[in-house]
């Protein structure tokens, strides 16, 4: 991808001679040490620098910051816009409290009304910097008049919302609307017929991203239980929730806990920490594979020829449940697949389980037969029943694979787990056991009296 | 998150009593037959059918449309907003036919153009549904009457994109800022002094995203090589792109290919193709720890508690492998990390590697003696040496899975594929027919003289 964006960027993207983006400049921020990004803010004016800071990708942001004289860090954080401060401040933890201190009472008390919501919430998303007028009365005319006056000051007008007198929200007004209307006519008439769409600042920043795109908004309103408004939480700040979602997924999906900074900004006792703990958890279960096979310690000294296949077999039970967990845990994020849906999921896996079971399996017996009358390996005397062995294992172990693969995912949902920490490691880890006792118990059936 | 997100609709979204909002009447023809959903669609007015239909969500369209009486289809086809009609009838293959025969030349003409590029690249999401005013002359009062008299008819009016007489684009001018302006000065003279962001039809989905994420957009302009305006790739469409990559991503990360429709509505035949393809390219792969046991087939006879833990110390490495592969695949994605990192790469993963691998073998140690020592199991007169070999042999897997798991991503893109195809299983699978031979070569080295 990123291949792609330089050529995009080359081809595409033709910057003005001599107009810095802001882009550019958080990319070079971002590059270098937090001294460097510190003299180099020192540098830039205050609009600048607090358009840099502005960035959600400007990562380092907080620890930059924290090396900046305390009269001018007070002054770019009431600069910024409210909810990216107030995630800078809270990422800053005890550097933050001079900040904090030194701040006007008034900027002060919005940050800290922010600052009480966790940072994966719409209230943690949402700014403050909205404009509303009063619901009854107003007309086209006064709103446009008063976006005029702060539209400066804002960070995003893309609507207007309608408050009555106790600050309850009435009804929300697009912009586009209010240019194309009568500017004699009332601002709530325009208004459509519904309650709008809102969410509470408790509201999960996932869901907020899901109603955004499925209402297709620009912003969506946050409000308390009365219904008052608190905020809004703007398209731009759930695009960055999206992509902060789809890496930790990603993560979790890898077995790793969520980095808090880029990769390689993380120090190395925090990468190691974020990777031991699941680790750890994996290579503990996974030792109940050493007590499986313990368990059939007499069979593999009687027949050597089935452990050659372990590994092979084992792994095709992990691959083909880590597909089934995948599909799974995006349809249930995509709202595809309910949680009641989980048996008609079952009865799709049981069969395409056994198919794909079917496909390897002819596949590993053509393999074992081809060596053995090539004379590429002598599989013994009983090669055919090994090969059946391998063959009806495979089908054992993918279709219990697949329907493993499939069914977690419904079983941590249930729970009120994320499905997504069904991660692949996960499933394979639990198919690794079950499939050696499978495999065994497959071959104890057809080579007892030969092999066994 | 479903369960979240039922949380959220019941707390947080109060939806107007007697008006049904558009997502739920796409949420129930989703749900719907594709019969039932025809029927439905038919019995509906054409403004409500043509909102349903312009919804991504509505994936079940095409077949829908296919339904319907060619007349109605055709009108509903006309009315959609484009770059939404185009993907459907490019989903609906030859069923398009003669639909695309019946349009009004104009339609068909602004369609065709659209249907000409890949649906995952700019010129496929774009929509020709921009508004444009003349660059050179035009008030900002005209601007505005030119956009009361469009906007009804536009998807989307976020900017005005201002042309010279050839079509070319020359700058672009946000509505809030029009609205601010001076109704008599000149809308070039609103246009900050920058050359405004572009992409080229051709230009990824993913590389859309990333500008408009970062440069906070609500719309991109798509122009061709002499910079003529085509189109506008707008958010909406963009957040559908994001939740469509973080799916395919993830599907390729669990080794499936990309389904083409939800999972429940991906026919069984296609479901196992999808499947089937990577599960066998897997499996063949994997044959290699076959042939690597063969090789060591005299070692393995004579020490068979060797293969105790083999599925474990395999299982060590893949899961390792699939850690440092997560991290590195989001890190290049977000542009953290350049293809040129690789060696900063290389060299925080080499001592993490080891790190990780020595916790492992210190709990793989632990667990060798206990059992040893409260009669679990008895791993014979040279279990020291055998510990000592499982210890070893889990540093080296550890860390060798994690180096091949960080740069196999490096490696395919630079190759020119998308890192994310170096999916988990596919790690795995090359850090398990190598921790094999790294197991037992440090196996012959330690227990050479007793046990082998």
């Amino acid at each position: 991808m990123v291949n792609d964006l330089i050529a995009g960027v080359a081809a595409g993207l033709r910057p003005g001679k001599h107009n810095v983006r802001l882009a550019d400049i958080v990319t070079k921020l971002q590059a270098a040490s937090h001294e460097q990004a510190a003299e180099m803010l020192l540098r830039m004016p205050d609009a600048r620098a607090v358009g840099a800071l502005d960035r959600p990708e400007f990562e380092a942001a907080p620890d930059v910051l924290a090396l900046l004289p305390l009269h001018r860090a007070t002054r770019l954080i009431s600069e910024m816009s409210q909810d990216r401060a107030a995630d800078v401040l809270a990422a800053m933890g005890d550097d933050a409290d001079p900040i904090l201190a030194a701040l006007t009472p008034d900027v002060r008390g919005s940050l800290d009304a922010l600052l009480a919501w966790p940072a994966d919430s719409a209230g943690g998303m949402m700014t403050t910097e909205y404009v509303s007028v009063p619901a009854a009365g107003t007309t086209v005319a006064r709103t446009l008049d008063h976006i005029r006056t702060v539209e400066r000051s804002r960070e995003t007008v893309y609507s207007v919302y309608l408050l009555d007198e106790a600050g309850v929200l009435v009804a929300t007004v697009s912009l586009r609307r209010l240019i194309s209307a009568d500017p004699d006519s009332l601002v709530i008439d325009l208004a459509r017929g519904r309650e709008p769409v809102t969410v509470l600042p408790t509201t999960d920043r996932e869901v907020v991203a899901d109603l955004i795109r499925r209402h297709d908004l620009l912003a969506v309103p946050v409000v308390d239980d009365a219904r008052h408004l608190l905020g809004i939480v703007t398209v731009d700040d759930v695009l960055d929730a999206l992509v902060a979602e789809h890496t930790e997924d990603a993560q979790k999906f890898g077995g790793v806990e969520a980095l808090d900074r880029p990769y390689l900004d993380t120090g190395f006792l925090s990468m190691i920490r974020k990777r031991a703990g699941w680790l750890s958890v994996l290579f503990l279960s996974e030792m109940l594979t050493a007590s499986a096979m313990q368990h059939f310690e007499s069979e593999l000294e009687r027949a050597v020829v089935l452990t050659l296949f372990i590994p092979l077999i084992m792994s095709s039970g992990g691959n083909s449940g880590s597909q089934a967990t995948s599909l799974i845990i995006r349809a249930l994020a995509l709202g595809q697949v309910r949680l009641g849906d989980w048996w008609r999921v079952a009865l799709r896996e049981l069969p395409a389980g056994l198919v794909l079971g079917g496909i390897l399996a002819i596949v590993g017996i053509a393999r074992i037969t081809l060596w053995q009358k090539l004379g590429f390996y002598d599989y013994g005397v009983h090669w055919p029943l090994i090969a059946a062995t391998v063959g009806a294992g495979l089908i054992g172990i993918v279709t219990f694979g697949s329907l493993c693969g499939s069914m977690l995912p419904f079983v941590l949902q249930r729970l009120g787990f994320d499905p997504a920490s069904a991660s692949a490691p996960f499933v394979a880890t639990l198919v690794d056991v079950t499939g050696l006792v499978i495999y065994f118990t497959i071959a104890l059936a057809i080579l007892s009296g030969t092999l066994l």
